[in-house]
């Protein structure tokens, strides 16, 4: 049985997906002279590794991160969506309902895509650095921990383009975050901000000097979540993510019937049992 | 057709409304000599104007202030309600039930005065400068961007007056805010809070040094928002609105149905056009 | 008619509870040779401590610390835990389903401890200084006001024993701060973090220089609280809760049922006479 | 003070409302040569006498019926429909988003003029006989107790015109009977049903020989429903819509907050004193 | 290990908790010469009866039924209640708001003892005989299957007494039964219906020609049941309660979590091969 | 432009699809020699028909239906499954959490499958002959129409297999039909029962003589669905299933942003004047 996780099933044109530490997995988005803007391909892309490390049993932990010095993502690639889907829908019809079915299932896709790093069992954490615009809100909002630098600067782009954010980021940002006022203030003007304004608000939850300084320490912060029980760390990120969508007995409920299972694992013993001798405990894959 | 607004639809006497910018409106709360305090026909007054204003094809962004130096709003007129429904209901009944079903008649009203605010398609900026208490939270939290001044004074008034706030505070703060504990501290004492701790907590998302600056920057930031596509601006607050209250699979449904629709739009070929062409686009009315 | 509480109801070995003031009453967890840590009959205790307080007319506020200077709890005694149900079910079963149904009742009944300060009708005011780990968070996230010193040590420390926290601490951290990427880094690194981190994100709303200071602003504060009508307190805390986990409309519509019953008290006329006349109002026991 | 209604408040064209028995409204819809089709003055009228009906106290049931032999209702006009905003929408826009805006606040102002019938205090009952196609569903479904005869012909007729239904059939329909299969069979095919598969079905609760039996039942049914405790009808219907929507648990709490205030009503001493003395009980007006 | 139930624990003046079959319990309320009318102490000892059923290893199926021949149940004693705290409550308090309180804290928590038959793993088959009204109306549905006699009489009575049914009905029968006319109808008329009635609207599911017959089967029903695994019929029970309340996609994902732990018995394996040998399984406790 | 669908896109071992009348498609399960029983890949093969069905412009409503004289489906092939997953999870790890994590997966999976008939845009028509047990009924109830035979027996099979139904029954049963009780007793007996009694608690909608019967039905059902504007059906079936898991005004607000974008189709116009001129209207592809 192998006990490395394997490169080869992670080639794609636009990522670069590497494991520089036990256990973890590291997913870059490799465009950097198009400012790392995405295409179709390219979130089609991102959703089959998502889906893949998801059950990954050598892979515990995630960091997403933008090849380059100048940006986590510029966003949708609007040249190519403006020869695309968007303002030509692939139906001829001149009938707006039939059009709007075409439209919708395009948008449910693109949705899903996103989501797929949202429904992956191991965290993600998405170092946001240089520019960060329209879908690296998105993206970074379907990850689980935001980590930026003094110089990123983040705009939710949508509205400068004609319309409403449709891939996450109006759906998620008034639960990420705790400034309802800023919220609509970033969402309907579209303007730039920076991670000092990101803490604030807590869009972010921390702020390192340069891009390296970021990666380097959500690498660290990666080692140390694929160093805990992964039953533990895979039931905790659903549990959260359960309970942000649903009232607090509701959260309750679903806890106690999903650690009914989970608890019986030996991982409780062996991490209480190195816990009290002070050694660092090891945990069978999952 | 006309092209501009028309404020004589717009008359009311403890309002002001006028159209300082293209597509700006701006709601001034007018009875500065007691404080801007509120009796029954004005709330009933500010619902048909933000009725009218939500339709209004001139409007894309509203500015909602209060008269004077002293006070957004010092919240209910006190001796006003003392001698009203409150404390001698309408109805003559000794019986408990009945009463009951007056009163909750009478909030359901009130609420939903307030409420059409937040029903307003168009975004609203309110503006909390010196005394702003009771209703003045209510009220701003039915807005959708909330900006003060360094000298502004708020206080969740009601407990004061022997009751717990019903017409909005109490619903929308928990999800404006992201402390709940300053949320049940200052909804339980009534204490009086300044800017700096409610930028800190997030319930305002900027604060300016006086009254004239912060109406200044809202004026501004109308002005932004009025320049985008109406069709993306009104989706953004709807979108936003909608997923607030909901699970995020939810909102991610009904915003692929939403846009649906609203991407075929021609604003969006507009918009991009524009973009690249670095010009300020012109939409259609909405 | 007795008009002061009755300490001999409250009597428990773990737990002092006093009344310092009028209408207050003070829960100190009492075991500081162990950290306040928690077994079994502990959370039992509290749990009718906390339901005893619920419907006690003699009170209007609830402060909770831990004794000693060291720690408000250090969460599960986990050498007890390691005796006990969670590492060695009471049943003696091998199959996997029968010790789930064994687990999950026991999961729900701790759960129910927990819950029910959250469920006490009368609001809690809890002190976390010094070590404040675990069971501290599920704790503290079930009162309504979090206070905390300059040297406390907080940690959401379950998945450093190998499971995800499920007595609360998933379900209510979602709804109780404004950074879900903070959340998410707690749960799932169990670090350490600080007052000035917990106050900046959200989880506390105020921070005091050593524990006496905390315990003093807190008894102040829970006296303020006391000495406004019970009517309006407990219903305050009832729909803050009650939104919290729904739709703002539906927070409105329960919110005017509510007080369709509660305006009726006379503490609403007994306040807004005292406030007219300048002067500190008495209100009926409830 | 005056102990009757006062029909001249609800004089409208299309629309009959008289006062057969003691606090008993009869409601008929009075366009019978053309089948009692609605245009849109007609549901603008219905709004208003069933917004009037909700707050009059002396109205405590209504029955709702269709004038003629023939018909219920035959629906929406077709033709004035066709000639009006379904398929020339106000905007002269040719921009599909600006359209869809146009649309959806049509749509949106329709359906609240149907679900004033549900949110009418008071409880309805819709009499259907003849023709009962489309609106009929739709309107019927917002009453609360749905009568109809041997020959009623029933259609949930929408799909026929090219639209799924969108005043209410389609949101209330499955949660109004017990079998989903027939629900999407009838609104997928527009078939024709009749009142014995209507019955079995659970659409309609009673079946009569012809209109006139159906209404005199209709009637006496309205007359005991009169007869009983105001604020116990009152409740009886919002409690069980209020359930219809929501979790069994949410129903009982807001049961108890409803009931909090209406018990302390001396209807309930009244009623139990009757019932013991075997006399018929007088209630106070609501 | 005892391998029997203890009646001894179940000893209670007014229900006889006896143990007809393996693994079956058998609750008849015994008040015989008052119609079986409920007052308070009762509803206190059932709620502890099916609490104690819910986690007794040797009770897989429980029935529920009504001591003589002439009534399930008449209800609430009235007489009993109008001379408590219904009509007087306890608190000596003029005040409605302080009458409210104590009113609310009682329907809560006598909603509370009718929901834990709902709460009570093990399923319960309620007989309702002869006489069944309004509290036979709240008390079955919490039960999961309910059975009744050609001469069965049923009413929702509580309008009759002047309130809205509060414990239960009002709350479980619109998700109960597949007519909501019909609901309306017999919540707001309080009239009697028989078994045929209750048959075809789905409140009951069989109807047999007496008592006798009904208990019998009811008997041969909870046998049948209690001859399954207990793994998979409480596991269907829960699901089937928590399906009710949410969305379809809600009630999968439960479900996945659920069965995770639960398909792990042995039970699977055994049912499976004494399927495959036609042979009867023994399961062990649960 | 090929007008016709593409027989070969729907080439699987176990089913064969057809395309019996204009629109219609018709999948019927073919593994008749084992009474259709259903092992691993033949759900997702059937997951991957739906799918393609859901898009495929040729096709506005389906049939399904199973092979062969003696049965729809029997279900799970127990003995299939007994050398599988269920029995025998893959990963090798005696840790019953790791198990679990395993088994959710798959569960998962397997209800997606079945959950796709349900995501398909078209109406699917169920046809329940002979023997259908277990998967027979969940998958039914992820159609939207279902039809059946005199001789049809029915059976929610899985509690003698020791579990509770995982992949949709307990989840869709409680919102298909309008007995609870007869929801219960079926799940929890597995006990056989036959189309009267299907028909009477709202399981199928119409029952047939015999399989050719309903299957001809079927097809007519079909056919007639099929003759309708394509954008009506899909929506109706849309905002049916999605007001079934809603209240209803949040149905009624989805549905108003639906058909904001599809009455803006020209189906609306055509079949409007088809239907004044007595003529069957042809719609554009959807």
């Amino acid at each position: 049985m192998a006990h490395h996780p394997s490169p080869q099933d992670y080639r794609f044109d636009y990522f670069n997906v590497t494991f520089p530490a036990e256990y973890v997995a590291h997913v870059e988005i490799n465009r950097p002279d198009k400012l790392n803007a995405f295409f179709e391909q390219m979130w089609l892309n991102l959703s089959t590794i998502f889906r893949k490390l998801s059950f990954d049993p050598h892979v515990r932990a995630i960091l997403l991160t933008g090849a380059g010095d100048r940006a986590f993502t510029a966003g949708l690639d609007v040249k190519a969506a403006s020869q695309g889907t968007l303002s030509q829908p692939t139906t001829s019809s001149p009938d707006p309902a039939r059009t709007a079915t075409t439209l919708r299932r395009h948008i449910l896709d693109f949705q899903s895509c996103i989501t797929s790093v949202e429904k992956c069992e191991k965290p993600v954490i998405a170092i946001l650095h240089g520019i960060s615009y329209g879908l690296a809100i998105d993206l970074s909002l379907a990850a689980d921990i935001r980590l930026s630098t003094t110089t990123t600067r983040f705009s939710v782009k949508e509205v400068d383009i004609g319309l409403a954010a449709d891939i996450g980021t109006l759906s998620r940002l008034p639960h990420a975050v705790g400034n309802a006022s800023w919220v609509k203030d970033v969402c309907l003007t579209a303007r730039v901000f920076d991670s000092e304004e990101a803490l604030r608000v807590g869009f972010v939850s921390e702020v390192f000097n340069d891009k390296n300084a970021a990666v380097a320490a959500g690498l660290e912060k990666a080692r140390l979540i694929a160093s805990k029980s992964p039953v533990a760390i895979v039931g905790t990120k659903e549990l959260l993510n359960y309970s942000r969508d649903r009232p607090v007995q509701d959260g309750l409920s679903y806890t106690a019937v999903w650690n009914a299972a989970m608890v019986q694992t030996k991982d409780v013993k062996d991490a209480m049992l190195s816990g009290l001798q002070r050694r660092k405990p090891t945990f069978e894959k999952l």
